[in-house]
């Protein structure tokens, strides 16, 4: 029997004593440390932390440690986040016509090395529906043209709220996402861009990088935000090339390269290892 | 002005509550914890922590420090180990022909990447010796056969023990070591061998990989033991190779490949990041 | 229209104007070289090419190019093959209950990056059926216990003859082969060895690195020999751990090592880039 | 007694038996070819080729090879340059006080593996001058401001041709060189920039890289040009950093990148491997 485990996700300003707060706070009522990661940043004189114990024997039942561990977090005025290990993220996967970085995903998580509840798929093609029912997620299409966009986006948004959606993944998805949409799920967006960002920023990355002739290509997994392709990097990769790829070895190589990318950034936010921190991130990794 | 740091190492049976003490301990005091890292082995139940504060502004007094550690060391039965930022490591370096690691240690220390105070170099060779002038660094040549093997290290260890050498660095030296003088500097001779361990244990381990015919050599940064290339690792690195290398590339590919490895286990033990752990190592990277 | 292409495999002892006579062969009956590689190996003064050609203009129709080479063949005692782009490779995969390698490749060949017609997968056990089914490929269960083994090979053979299978991919297949089997496919079975070898020979090689405490993992691609884990390398890679990875860690890391260098190895044979050479291969990439 | 080979470095438009000539001509003279490689650049049909073949019993006298083959060069209105192994390109290294890669090349030339013939350094820093003497190398220094710049311009160009100067390498040299510069010896400049371009041009890349968050920095040999940090990439390779690297560790991990990649790209080029087209280049490796 593999027992529960309590995630303490934590930033506040920088100041002695928080760890021991924190590490008294959870061996008083007898839990276990497992985890244990901090870093501070020194610029910002900001303090990060994620800690795991083992719930089982913890004399706090798990319902009222939010409360129980209120006190500290007021007086460290500290932004934090409480996570279960038995409490799977329930995920949503936007896709348009590449299947890569989905069928990873999917494969992943039946694998169970994601651990997510995928609870929904959303395309703005039909291609991908006989993949949905192969693994028996809920696929629904919203077609956007610049007129209906707004109102696709709503329907979307009702739709995820109905589902639980704590996280979307963008699978390669071809649509830009309005403002609105992306503030509505603020930092629990995910997208793959198929290039080594900041270099190749914008359409046709792959393209962009044979123009220039370099020799590694790569992808980035990163948080979105209003600016494009400018939100916060959670994984990177890279692949080597040379003159005999062609632009269409690129992408072959490329998506070889996203999916993978993708799947890691993933995997790192549903272990709740990533803090978000301005245009950048601290991951736990 | 860059304040002081004090880093403790830590391994214990696990159990509740030692990571509170020891926060508790820091902050008590008034000390600020920088970083600190620890893992939990599953199999044996065993704690490990490094922990590095800030001194300025630390309550206790450098020198009395390890005292007043000493009780909570003492009630969880603690292996530790009290280090400070200012006091640099006495480093030896052996040399046999092969000069390339030799002058990349030198040369990142020189830097300030590695940070250490290399008090020595010794060699069974005269070749290295306009190098350790250059470098303006003791040279001491000991050549080694079998009938005087024994009587040549005990002067060795004189030399580095008068020396106050803490760390013995074998950069490509090419005799193997007795188990006694292995004892005497237990888990602080750091070795690089030229394959990727375990794979081509022994001599010639690039001609052994050339008639395997391997598409990726490797290299690995040890700690001696008596068993030959069998000590905990601390550090691996690899490099890509084809049919079109003769044994003659793989010897300068795996150069280079050396040097780099070499200089990344040694400066993890420079910062204390290295615990051993039976025949394994726990790095704090 | 993309054009046919011819590709001509050749290795033979070297000896001066190899290059001239065929280069001169095909540019008399206009065909123009599209890619050309060559390896010269000193030890053996063996002389090794792939040429690739465009057949668009070539003035011997394809069924006759063969006949038309032999001269030259006949000259230089030249093993040799000739390839044309337009046939593929009747491919079967043999498979037992991982299934991420099974996926991985008939995900690549219908993205059109295989390009082999997959003819047939073969299974000890009942649990890929439904994969099977999915990318519509005929699935046979041929269950193997020390008595049947024989037996049960002579129908495999039997089926895959049937089938016109020109290669056998052993995808995390977890039963030897007999010696009979692998000299009915001999150099055309490729087999993934989850460790990188020669380390971690044998059984369990995740158990065994974590044992060792290696700081990298890795996978092999290679052809099946009578000697286990002996066969020709065609791809390795590896992947960085740590010692908070566990057992299960390097499994899920390894995984998405296996079904990248099985997937590379594969994608090589198919293009015909390799050449088998006593224990070690030539690969043209 | 290693024997002297030639090298044929090839460019012209592509068309059908211009490999079959030249494999002619050099078996025709008793020439064995010992690597050869070609490519074809589909959207501008050039066609590039590199051949190397033993001198050893050629019956053309390598002073008249030229000569010989400028037939085959005129009618496919060829670029080409003949190079032979016995003759060491003469190179010199620009510097400004960053020596970490002026020791690399030094080193590395020194034990044979860059084999070129160092005929100056030239600084605008009297840093470097201890090196030079070790090294035993010409050191000269050319302080420039923006009023003597083109005088002391003319200087070097003065001093780099009577030396002859084949090679020019900058070693983390940090001045920008004028137009005229460049055009005296184009193609034949070879920088190290210290990103993954075309990722952060300009100052600063590290802080730049620090500033946006990427999990991956890197460096770029390429050859220069007038436009800044747009030049043909020679080599790239890239190094993986995290939310606990200060802007101070990036530039450490950084040097140790820029050495490796700069000793890659300048010995492709002392190889002959690097044929420049336009902006980019085809790496023979």
């Amino acid at each position: 029997m593999i027992s529960e485990k309590a995630i303490l996700l934590i930033s506040c300003q920088d100041s002695s004593g928080i760890v021991a707060e924190i590490s008294h706070f959870i061996s008083t009522y007898n839990g276990n440390i497992i985890h244990s990661d901090q870093h501070n940043d020194d610029a910002s004189n900001t303090f990060f932390m994620r800690i795991e114990w083992n719930l089982n024997g913890f004399t706090i039942p798990k319902e009222k440690i939010a409360q129980a561990f209120e006190a500290i977090a007021i007086k460290f005025n500290m932004s934090w986040e409480l996570e279960f290990s038995s409490e799977k993220t329930k995920m949503a996967i936007f896709v348009s016509k590449y299947d890569h970085c989905l069928y990873e995903l999917l494969l992943r998580n039946r694998a169970g090395e994601l651990d997510a509840d995928i609870v929904q798929i959303i395309s703005n093609h039909e291609d991908a529906r006989k993949i949905a029912e192969y693994f028996d997620i809920p696929y629904e299409v919203f077609k956007i043209t610049k007129e209906t966009k707004k109102e696709q986006e709503d329907r979307e948004i009702e739709l995820l709220d109905s589902k639980g959606a704590d996280l979307i993944v963008l699978a390669r998805y071809m649509q830009v996402l309005s403002p609105e949409f992306e503030e509505h799920f603020r930092n629990r967006i995910i997208n793959i861009h198929h290039s080594f960002l900041p270099a190749f920023i914008g359409a046709k990355p792959y393209h962009q990088a044979y123009a220039r002739g370099v020799k590694i290509i790569g992808a980035t997994c990163h948080y979105v935000t209003e600016d494009l392709d400018q939100g916060p990097i959670i994984a990177q990769d890279v692949s080597r090339i040379s003159h005999r790829d062609t632009v269409e070895d690129l992408v072959t190589k490329g998506k070889n390269l996203e999916k993978l990318v993708l799947s890691r950034g993933v995997k790192l936010h549903l272990q709740h290892k990533v803090h978000v921190f301005g245009n950048k991130t601290v991951v736990f990794d």
